[in-house]
């Protein structure tokens, strides 16, 4: 937990916020960052500014004033969106962790040939625990953008009807592939706004939702020689669209004209 | 597991290999993969050929046929060093796991101030553990490529005396940072040769660590407005420098282009 999130609805009018006993955050202040009244963390709401939080007392319940700052983050790389056959809950788990750090604005989950159906009944579904995954991610990485969600049991109503509104017009659909030809470095530049990529299940798309896929204007991406699981090729694939978008932002964009413009 | 793996001295003089009952291959071959007498399996030689292994028989004992193929991998990308203060178990064993899929070359594990004596005697150091992590990673990136790993229980003997012989002339060394103002998008192109990426523990490196690796010639590197976990860091970072390496290439360099020259 590098950053410390708060929901809106926590802070009373003063920016207080109080956690009862058994909350996550507490304990991890008390017991892994040995807070003391007085200090002060790095800090956030959820879809709402950064800023830093103020130990007002630990005792008898942890309180904390929480002051947004001025930081401005820059707008770095696409908007991206992950369209991702439902895969195992252990790795689901890991792309929900890996989303905030990624800057994934949203997950599509889909249902495919070769996703089990029991994947859609897991806790992690089922119980809004991916909520608290994707929490844990926007800790570690410091963002307070919760990426959005959502869940689709079938295929084919997803792809034919529904990713027309989902997604903007312009969006660049990607579709990576094992035996694809042409890698991201062909990908057309200036890199569009909004991207999307349409991420399979272990052991690929079947040709059918492929066919679909390119008929919804996805197109085949080549990852490398070599296979990736999931989580890797989303996160190199994330990785690489940021790169891109960099290198046509100019080689003057860094980090501090984002946060001073 | 993508790939069935062997070691050079398990074929005898025909390419035939036995599994002893208990080897975890032959398990996955007979309890996931089904395998029958007669099928064949995407195989290689670890630091050799790729190529086929057809099951010759399941009983008594299993029996392949290695037949090696004419498959010639393209270089892909810099030759990648990571220079990894040692992390928890845990997350070495995730970075162990990642590092044949991005094709890091070898590693070199460091200690730094931020890192816990004991980690070096971890079962996954200390019992040879890591080369099955590794080896579990080249199964699933069909590599046969075994990275090198090396442990160093000092720092500055390995930084300042070491790593000149270590390291190729001309290698490029990068210190990914998260305060640094230059991004990859700014590395010299095209991109030389080798590559090497200090990533330190959690906690980041110390002023003097800072120091001594910005005197070897390190120079720092942004990661972006996030704050990437070392797997992460690790995976998004290679993944940028592979496609600064295809960018450098030119658009029409292909997987068919590598695998067919």
């Amino acid at each position: 937990m590098n950053w410390l999130l708060f929901w809106r609805d926590e802070l009373d009018g003063d920016g207080v916020v109080s956690l009862r006993p058994g909350d996550r955050r507490g304990r991890h202040l008390r017991e892994v960052l040995d807070a003391l009244p007085g200090s002060f963390l790095r800090a956030g709401l959820v879809n709402g500014p950064t800023g830093r939080a103020e130990v007002l007392a630990l005792e008898p319940e942890l309180r904390l004033r929480f002051r947004p700052d001025t930081g401005i983050h820059g707008k770095s790389g696409p908007e991206i969106h992950l369209l991702l056959a439902l895969p195992r809950p252990q790795i689901l788990r890991k792309v929900l962790f890996l989303a905030p750090q990624l800057g994934i604005h949203r997950i599509l989950l889909s249902r495919a040939a070769r996703v089990e159906k029991s994947y859609f009944h897991s806790p992690l579904l089922s119980a809004g625990e991916w909520r608290r995954q994707l929490l844990l991610g926007m800790e570690q990485a410091g963002s307070t953008r919760l990426p959005g969600l959502l869940i689709f049991e079938r295929f084919r109503p997803l792809v034919e009807d529904r990713l027309a509104e989902l997604l903007p017009d312009g969006c660049l659909r990607l579709l990576p592939q094992p035996g694809a030809l042409q890698g991201p470095e062909t990908l057309p530049r200036p890199l569009p706004e909004t991207v999307c990529l349409a991420v399979g299940p272990e052991g690929g798309w079947v040709p059918f939702e492929l066919q679909r896929l390119e008929a919804a204007g996805f197109r085949a991406l080549a990852l490398g020689e070599r296979i990736l699981r999931v989580e890797t090729a989303v996160c190199a694939l994330c990785a690489q669209l940021l790169l891109l978008a960099r290198l046509d932002a100019g080689p003057k964009r860094t980090n501090e004209d984002c946060e001073e413009p």
